[in-house]
C-alpha cells in the first residue's frame, strides 16, 4: 500500500481530522443560563461596548482561520474548494498539535479577488488571525495585500511566508557551515511563483545582496514583458547586473540554488558550474529539482529538500505554528518583516551544536520549535510596535 | 451576584466556549505523511472527482455553521457581529452537548442582503448545514430564502423555525389537555417579526384554520400599508374574516394566545375575554407578556413562557440539535416543512404520561429529545425525497 492509499484509508476512518468541542458544562438549567440565555447577554454587552473584549470573552484570542479557494492545492493545482479541505484540516491539526492554536478550515467558492477579499474581511471579527493557504499566484498577492489593509488581525499566506521563513533559517546555517555570508553569497531562486517571490523578498530583508530569480521563461530582469505585477516588483530589487539567459546562466559561479520549481530541472553539470561547495535547496514536491545524492556527487556542500525521507527537510511546519502562537499571544496587529526575520533566526539557532551539513534545521517534530519561534516573534512584534499586549 | 454577573465571570474563566481539536495523531513523521503531505493528496483527488466524497473524507458530515450578522442578538438588537459571538458560541456548545454536532460560530460584518448571501453561499462547501441566528427581520427572510435556492445543504434560521417547532409541540399537548383541535382552535399570534411569522406558517402547516396575527400597529390584514413583504405574504393566508383592530379585539373569544412580542402587553382582562380556559404562551424574554400566576388567575388553562424558572419552558434547545442531527444523518438537502412538522409531533409525544397543564413539553435537558427529533426528521426527509442516504 502506498502512503497515499494508506492515507485515504485513514481519512475514511477519521471522518474528519478536526472536531469542534464544548469547553463548558451543559448539565443543569443553571449551566444553560450561564453559557447561554439569559446570562450570556452580559458578555455580549461588554463586547458591544469594547470590541477588544471579544479576545477575553470568546475563543478569538486563540483562533485562526485556515482559508483556501482551492486554486493551488499542494502540487495538484485548481482542484476546487471542497477538494482542498483535507489539506486545510491537516493544517489545522498541525496548528493544534504543535502550538495549541485552535485553527478552523474554510474553503471559499470564489475566484474573484474582490469577492474573496470581501468574504474574508467580513469574517475577520470571528478570528484572531487568518492563515491563507493554497491560493494561486498572482491572485494570492493581491488578496493578501488588500486583506492586510482592511484587517486589524494578522493575515499570513503560509505558502509564501512560512516557506520563506524556513528557507532563510536553513540558509543561515548552510552559509555558516560553508563560511559564507548573506551579504556576499550569490543566490539563485528558481521558480517565481508565490513561494519563490516571498523567499526572495525575505532573503533581501535578511541581508542578501546578490539575488537572481529565474522562471520558466528564464532569468527575470526588470522590464521584461512576461512578468506579472509581483514579478515586476521583485525584478526591480533583484538581478541588479541585469543578466539575461537561462537557469544555467544564472547559476554560473553562484553559491546558492533555491528551487521551488519542477522535478529534475537542476543537473549535476549546472552544479559543477557553480562556485565551489554550493548550497542546494531543491524543494519541488514530491520530486525535487535534483535528487540529493546526485547533487552531493556534483559537489554540493549542503543539500535540503521538502521531503521527510531525506535529511534537511525544509518544512513549513517548523514555522507557522510558532509564528501564529506568537502573534496571538501578544495580539499583534500583523505579522511584519521583522517578526519573520526573528522567526528565521530563532529556528536556525535551535540547531545548536548539532549543526552539520546533514543537520541545518530542527526536526519538524521537535516540539521546542513553536515556543522558540513564538518567543522571538513576540519580541520582534513588541520592538516594532505592533503588539497590543 | 446576578446570573448575568456570574455568567460574565465564567466567560472570563472559560476563554471561549468552544475549541477546535485534532482527531489525528501527530507524533511521528509517518503521522505527518498520513494526515498531511504527501498522503493527503489522495483524499483531495477523490473529492475533486466526486464532491460527495467530502462527506466521507472531511468533517463536513457532522459540521454546522452557526452564522449571525449581529443585528438581532437576543433582545439586545443590533449590537454588531463580534458582540453576537458569545451567543453563537453558546449555541455551538449546545449543539455538541445535545446532539454531538460539531458547530462552528461565524459572525459576518455585513448588513447588505446580497453580500451576506454571497458570503455564506461561498462558504457552504465547508459545512454540512447552516444555522442562521439572530439576523433582523425582514432581512432574515430574504437571506434564508435565497440561500436555500443556491445551497444544496440545509439552511435553517433557528429564531424562526426552531421556535415554531417547539411552539407547535407545546400547542399539540395544550390542545389535547383542553380538548381542542388544530382545526377548530382560534389562535392569535402577537408579534409579527421573524419568530411570529414562522410560528404562524408552521401552525397553518399543522392544520390550524383560524389564525390572526397582531403587531404593534394592531391586527394584520391583507392590503394594509404598514406591512413588509413577509407580513403581506402571511396576511394573505391568515385573518380570513378580515378583522381589524387591536390585540384585545383579536383575542375576544380566542382559544390560544402566542406572544413573541413585549413585556406586559397581555392583561388579565384580555384573557377573561378569551374563550374559557385559554392557552397562553407568553414568550417575550426575559419578561413575558403576562406573568404565569396572573394568567392562571385570569382563567388560563395552560401557560408557557420562554423562562427556565417557570414550568412549560418553550426553549429552542428542544428542537435545533435534533433537527440538524437528523438532517446531517440522512444528508438531507434541506429542512422542509414536513421535517419540521415531524419534529413538533415527536417532541410532543415525548411528554407521554407526564402530560399535565404544568408539563406540556419535555425538559430542555432531557437528552432523549435530540435522538427522537432526529429520527422523526430522518423519516420525514426520506418520505419527501430530500434525504441523500
Amino acid at each position: 500500500m502506498t502512503i497515499q492509499e494508506e492515507s485515504l484509508q485513514k481519512h475514511l476512518e477519521w471522518q474528519g481530522k478536526i472536531e469542534v468541542i464544548s469547553r463548558v458544562p451543559v448539565e443543569s438549567r443553571r449551566d444553560l443560563s450561564l453559557c447561554y440565555t439569559p446570562g450570556v447577554a452580559q458578555a455580549c454587552l461588554e463586547i458591544q461596548k469594547d470590541i477588544d473584549q471579544s479576545y477575553a470573552l470568546t475563543r478569538r484570542a486563540n483562533l485562526v482561520a485556515v482559508i483556501t479557494d482551492g486554486t493551488a492545492v499542494l502540487g495538484l493545482g485548481d482542484i476546487g474548494p471542497e477538494a482542498g479541505m483535507p489539506v486545510m484540516e491537516g493544517k489545522c491539526a498541525l496548528f493544534k498539535a504543535f502550538a495549541g492554536v485552535d485553527a478552523f478550515p474554510l474553503c471559499v467558492r470564489s475566484k474573484d479577488v474582490d469577492e474573496t477579499v470581501r468574504i474574508i474581511a467580513a469574517l475577520a471579527g470571528s478570528f484572531g488571525g487568518i492563515n491563507l493557504e493554497d491560493i494561486a499566484a498572482p491572485r494570492c498577492f493581491e488578496i493578501e495585500r488588500r486583506l492586510k489593509e482592511v484587517c486589524d488581525i494578522p493575515v499570513f499566506h503560509d505558502d509564501q511566508h512560512g516557506t520563506a521563513v524556513v528557507v532563510a533559517a536553513a540558509l543561515i546555517n548552510a552559509l555558516r557551515l560553508t563560511h559564507r555570508s548573506m551579504e556576499t553569497a550569490r543566490v539563485v531562486v528558481n521558480g517565481a511563483g508565490s513561494a519563490g517571490i516571498a523567499i526572495a523578498k525575505h532573503l533581501l530583508n535578511m541581508g542578501v545582496k546578490h539575488l537572481i530569480m529565474v522562471d520558466r521563461f528564464g532569468i527575470i530582469d526588470e522590464g521584461m514583458e512576461e512578468l506579472h505585477a509581483a514579478q515586476e516588483q521583485i525584478a526591480r530589487v533583484t538581478n541588479r547586473g541585469h543578466l539575461r539567459g537561462k537557469l544555467e546562466d544564472a547559476l554560473r559561479g553562484a553559491d546558492v540554488f533555491i528551487g521551488v520549481s519542477a522535478p529534475g530541472v537542476l543537473t549535476g553539470e549546472m552544479i559543477k558550474a557553480m562556485n565551489d561547495g554550493p548550497i542546494i535547496f531543491a524543494m519541488a514536491n514530491p520530486t525535487p529539482e535534483i535528487m540529493p545524492d546526485e547533487a552531493l556527487k556534483a559537489g554540493a556542500a549542503v543539500v535540503g529538500t521538502g521531503r521527510s525521507d531525506f535529511c534537511n527537510q525544509i518544512n513549513n511546519v517548523l514555522a507557522f505554528p510558532g509564528i501564529f502562537r506568537g502573534a496571538l499571544d501578544c495580539r499583534a496587529t500583523c505579522i511584519n518583516e521583522e517578526m519573520k526575520v526573528a522567526a528565521s533566526i530563532a529556528l536556525s539557532e535551535l540547531v545548536g551544536d548539532a549543526l552539520a551539513p546533514q543537520c541545518i534545521l530542527p526536526d519538524p517534530l521537535d516540539k521546542r520549535c513553536a515556543r522558540a519561534v513564538a518567543d522571538a516573534v513576540i519580541r520582534a512584534a513588541r520592538q516594532t510596535g505592533v503588539a497590543r499586549k
